[in-house]
Parts: structure tokens; C-alpha cells; sequence
């Protein structure tokens, strides 16, 4: 069986990890017993091109997108006067989440062996949480705008929208995901103490969809004291829910918390499989270190697993991850992770393992 | 001098803590040499007089508390049914915040001595933050609303507002507290990447403000990343401002990278002295330790100092943290903190410190 992969490597770092997570993948698929093969399209929609030809997707990209099983994407976001990130954003990764409805962002987050904590008291075993987000509506609606611009009176809004129905879906897959983890708890975070509106029927829809799973232990907390149980008490912790932006806050400091944003999965979902659904590590296009060879490419590869499994191939999804592990266990890390080992190496490493099992 | 301080215990421990905070400035008035004395006058608004009454504030509350030197706060929220926290916050504190235009809040974060960071390379010289919290408006606008309530098809806003007058003040009270400090540096904190309308005039502002301070440093950082900045580089960050919401989240998160929420004060503030200020502890009412006398009065008396330093009394208020700081050096702290004693100990070990002074 053949996976048409679109890969859309995009800007900075994501083109190192992109084609660090193709070689892994390629490797995945030639290895023995394997039943499956990838078929890579890429995709050269990115900041650069954006700034010669004035275009990140063309008019068809979503349509074209459509086609395949699944979307890899590197990162998008570039320092440059000509793209301000607001543009690049919501010309190319913003629109794919919408367009293609992946209302779901998955964000798991684990100490991985051979790693630690920036946190004194949390072992491995004191970190294992999966944080889902609400991927398509709320804070990121797009929607407000300014008026009286460039004038001393100058007013701008953001609003954001949270409806029924895209609460009642998160939430549903949320509590699915807390049933399918052994401790069977979730945790929702909201602000509805300061956002009366909107957030208030946040916290109403959990609780009704609640009374679905009565086999799962749930509590609330506000995202402000969130961040404190997250640093104090990580092991309280399991299975997360929370709104667009509430969760990439969130889970950035996840991220941060499990050792480095450089290790950190994404799975953008469109859990009715009628459009593709698309992955890609957290940490964005990082130009600081673009184009050098040493991005940690952990991330790339648990968001290849992810997608690898999500494709059906659970066992192999395994096997990656597994490769993955042993490799951080044996010390070949990035520098962000504490290592001296460039992006090649890690990925040399992790394609090894792969033979060897 | 008599300064008259409204006291408002509010709710839960904001009353034990609240009663700390008057022993010690109490004592302070009182040491020898001190040239002032504090007339407090306490207000019963409280969740548990909404709950038998139906009001926190009368009528004219705000015009009440114009009288006085400053405000005093506890903490406000309870867990009822009938109190819901968008109501009683939106009956108490945010009212009293935008009413007396205290646009700016002040969320200084140390290590105190004899405390240790959770971060596990955190020695106290590493983190020394000051977080400039915006107060007036932003994702606390409290506008929004909800269209067919209790249907399938639901749909509820929370609207933001920026305004450039709104945030040229904030920006420019940051840039003085950053000129105020030894390394004269200021972070911006944003999300204009995927907020493209008020997140993009805030970002504006902050660079058209910048340049009236071409001595401070100037960085900007994403909310999602500032995070990971918080726990792996708290070295690099000195003054921070962000929006409302953005700095609810920074400030918890800092008051826990810091040991405890427990210590953590706020400074509610009118710049234009037009009106009061209001200090309170950034706790909350905590519920669960409500009236068994083992809150953490830290942050109290932190806040309490800032009202002195306010209150013009530069060295009353010193002195006043240097007795904390001796007294949590001392290892004299509550449970939070890793210590054994309890609220009254604390303060009684505080007022001990003044004395000896
Ligand atoms: C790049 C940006 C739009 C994005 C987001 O805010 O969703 C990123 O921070 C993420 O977490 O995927
Ligand atoms: C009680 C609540 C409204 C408040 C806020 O969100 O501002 C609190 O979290 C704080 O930080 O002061």
C-alpha cells in the first residue's frame, strides 16, 4: 500500500527536520516486513517564495491538499519587514487547519529516556500528559479588525467565537482520548471567571458532554493557575483539554517543562477523515539556527510516528517511536536537549535503529 | 500622617490574609521613628454577603472607596452555584480595576531567601522579574455575548479591545520601570501571529513608544514561547509587559518558577493618582485552606509593602521586605513554601523582625 505524503517543508528549520523526517520515514518503510510505502509530494509554499512571486498557497492549494492521505509540514514564519508573521500565518498553516476542518490539535508530551526535566522534583514518570486543542475556532477566528487607524484614537479588536458545536466536538474527543489512557481523568481549562461569555458556555458544554462519561474523573482549572499546578504538581496530570490559544500556551510550556520544545509532536486532526489531517513538531522555523544542520529533529520524527499511525500503521508508528528512545537513551541528542550530535547524526542514529529491529 | 486604607478581606483566605497584612502594618506604624499611622476601614464585600443580600458593592461603592488613600484586597471567588466566578469577579474586582482606572498591574517576581525555585538551575540571582500587566481593557473587556442559548447551533464571543491610548500608557509605564532597573531591558509580549488585528496595533505601539527610550533594550517574544523562555533562559528576562490575559497567565507562571503563588504581590495602579491603587495578593481565595489559619501570608505583606512604597513611604516599605526576607531566610514559611508554620506564626515572626529593626 502506498501513503501519498504532501510535505510541505516551509520556512527556517522546517526544511532540515522535513527531510529528516523523510529519510526516517523512507527507511521505516523499507525495512523488512513492511507492507506499506510513502509517496512524498512536496509542496515549495514558503516565506521565501512568498516574498519573489507574492503567493504562499496558490488559489488551488487546499484543493490539491485534498488529494493525499496525510500532510507533513515543517514550520512556516520568517523575520522579514515584506512578511510580518500575521501574513504568513494565516496565508498557509492557519487555512490548511480550517479549511481542511482539523479541529483537533493532539500535543503529547513526555520525558523521553536519556533526557530530564528543567523541573528539580519530576521524573520521567511525573510527566506524561496529553494536551488537546481546540484547533479551529475560538481565539484564532480571525475575525475583529481596527478603526481610526493611524490616529490617536485608534481601536482594534479581537473576537473570538466558541459555538456549540465546535465545543461539543473537542470536548468529545477529548474525553475519548481520557478513556482510551489508563487513569481515565481529564482536566478542562478555561477563564470564565474574566471571559463571561463565550468561556461560560465553554465550561457548560464540558459538563454536559461530561455526563457521557461518567467513567472519567474530570476538573476544571483556570489557565492562570494551570501554569502553576503544571510546575508544582505535574503527576496531578494526565489528559487536557483547553481552547485555541489557552493550549498553545499551554502546551509550549509542556514543551518546555518535558525538556525542550525541540522534541515536542503535533497531530492536527480532522477526526471524521474526510480531509486529510496534517503534522508537524511544535517549535516553528527557529531562524536563529535555520539552515545550519543542528535542529533537533526528535520532534519531526514523533510527529512522523503520529501521522504513521493515524495512517493505520500502528505497529510500525511503535517501532519508530521506539527508535527514537533508544537513540535519546544512548545519548545522541541536539545541543537543546544537552547534546553535542547535529541533525544528520540524530537522524543516522534513529534510521539505525530502525535496521537493527 | 494618617493614611486611610479601605481593607476589602473578600473572600477564603483573602480574610486570614488580609487581618496578617494589618498586624504587620500595624506594627510597621507603630516601630519607633515612623511618622505616619494607618487608618484602616474594612468592607464586608464578600461572596458570603452576596449569597445572603444579593450585592457586593452598594451603589455607590466606587465612589466609597475614592475616599482613601488606597485599597486593600484579599481575594474574591467562592465555589457556590449561586456565585458563579464571572459574576463575583465581575461584581468586585474588575469593577473596582476599571472604575478607578488602575490601567496598570504591577506583578514584581523574586526567589526570596531561604526558598528555592522548582527549576532545578534557578539560583536566586537568576530570577528577578518584573511583569507590566495591562489592566483596563484587552481580553477583560467583558463585551461579548451569546446568540441562541441553549440550542444546538449556540454561538458566543468574547470581544478584546485595544486602544492606541490604552496601550501607549501601558507601554510607557513598562519603559519607565525598565529605565528604573539596573539592566534596562524590556520584553514585549505578543500573539500578533495568529491575532492579526489588536495584537498587530499592540505590537506597533510598542515600537512607536520604543523609540522615546533608545536606552532600553527591546526584545518581543511570542506568549506560546515566552513560556519556554520563563523555564529554560529566566536569566535573559528582566521587565515584561503584556496584554490582560497574556500576563494573568506570565505572572502565575512566575510566581511558581519562583516557589510559590503564595508570595506573589500585585499592584493595581493609577499612575495619575486621580484614584486610589489597590494591592492585593495574586493567590486568590483558595478554597480548600479557607479559615484554617495556614495560608502563606507572604504575599500579603509583599503587597503591602508596595502599598507603603505607593504611599510614598520608600523606607518604611523596605524595611518592611527586608523582615520578610529575614523571616523566610530564617526558614520560618508555611507549607507552600516547604516550611511548617502557619499564617499567625509567620506574621508574628514578621512583626518580631520590625521591632528589632
Ligand atoms: C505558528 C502559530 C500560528 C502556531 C499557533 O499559534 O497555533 C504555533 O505556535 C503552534 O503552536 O502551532
Ligand atoms: C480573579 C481574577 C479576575 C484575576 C484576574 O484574572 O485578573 C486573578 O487571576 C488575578 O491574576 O488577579
Amino acid at each position: 500500500r502506498i501513503y501519498r505524503i504532501a510535505s510541505i517543508p516551509g520556512d527556517g528549520i522546517g526544511v532540515d527536520i522535513t527531510n529528516a523526517a523523510e529519510q526516517v520515514l523512507h527507511k521505516l518503510s523499507s525495512a523488512s516486513g513492511s507492507t506499506f510505502e510513502f509517496a512524498f509530494h512536496t509542496f515549495d509554499w514558503s516565506s521565501r517564495n512568498y516574498l519573489e512571486r507574492g503567493w504562499y498557497m496558490p488559489p488551488d492549494g487546499i484543493e490539491q491538499l485534498k488529494r493525499f492521505d496525510a500532510i507533513y509540514f515543517g514550520a512556516v514564519g520568517w523575520p522579514d519587514p515584506d512578511v510580518p508573521d500575521h501574513i504568513s500565518l494565516w496565508s498557509l498553516i492557519l487555512p490548511i487547519r480550517k479549511h481542511l476542518s482539523q479541529y483537533v490539535n493532539v500535543r503529547p508530551t513526555r520525558i523521553l529516556p536519556g533526557t530530564t526535566s528543567p523541573l528539580s522534583n519530576c521524573p520521567p514518570s511525573s510527566l506524561d500528559w496529553v494536551i488537546i486543542r481546540e484547533n479551529s475556532e475560538g481565539e484564532y477566528s480571525g475575525q475583529g479588525g481596527i478603526s481610526h487607524e493611524d490616529t490617536p484614537y485608534a481601536t482594534a479588536t479581537e473576537v473570538s467565537i466558541f459555538t456549540q458545536v465546535g465545543i461539543e466536538r473537542i470536548m468529545r474527543f477529548a474525553f475519548e482520548t481520557a478513556k482510551s489512557r489508563p487513569r481515565k481523568k481529564l482536566t478542562m481549562v478555561t477563564k470564565s471567571n474574566a471571559q463571561r461569555h463565550g468561556m461560560v458556555l465553554w465550561d457548560k458544554v464540558f459538563y454536559q458532554v461530561a455526563e457521557e462519561y461518567p467513567e472519567i474523573e474530570i476538573d476544571k482549572m483556570l489557565v492562570d493557575a494551570m501554569t502553576v499546578r503544571m510546575v508544582l504538581n505535574p503527576k496531578s496530570l494526565d489528559t487536557i483539554v483547553a481552547t485555541n490559544l489557552h493550549a498553545d500556551i499551554l502546551s509550549d510550556l509542556a514543551a518546555a517543562l518535558s525538556g525542550s520544545i525541540g522534541i515536542a509532536p503535533s497531530s492536527n486532526l480532522d477526526p471524521t477523515r474526510q480531509n486529510p489531517s496534517m503534522f508537524e513538531p511544535i517549535h516553528g522555523s527557529a531562524p536563529d539556527i535555520a539552515g545550519k544542520g543542528v535542529a533537533n529533529p526528535v520532534g519531526a520524527f514523533w510527529s512522523a510516528a503520529e501521522m504513521v499511525r493515524w495512517l493505520g500503521e500502528e505497529k510500525a508508528a511503535d517501532g519508530l517511536m521506539k527508535a527514537v528512545e533508544n537513540v535519546t537513551a544512548n545519548g545522541i541528542k541536539t545541543k537543546d536537549l544537552g547534546g553535542d550530535r547535529n541533525t544528520q547524526e540524530v537522524t543516522d542514529a534513529v534510521c539505525a535503529e530502525l535496521e537493527s529491529v
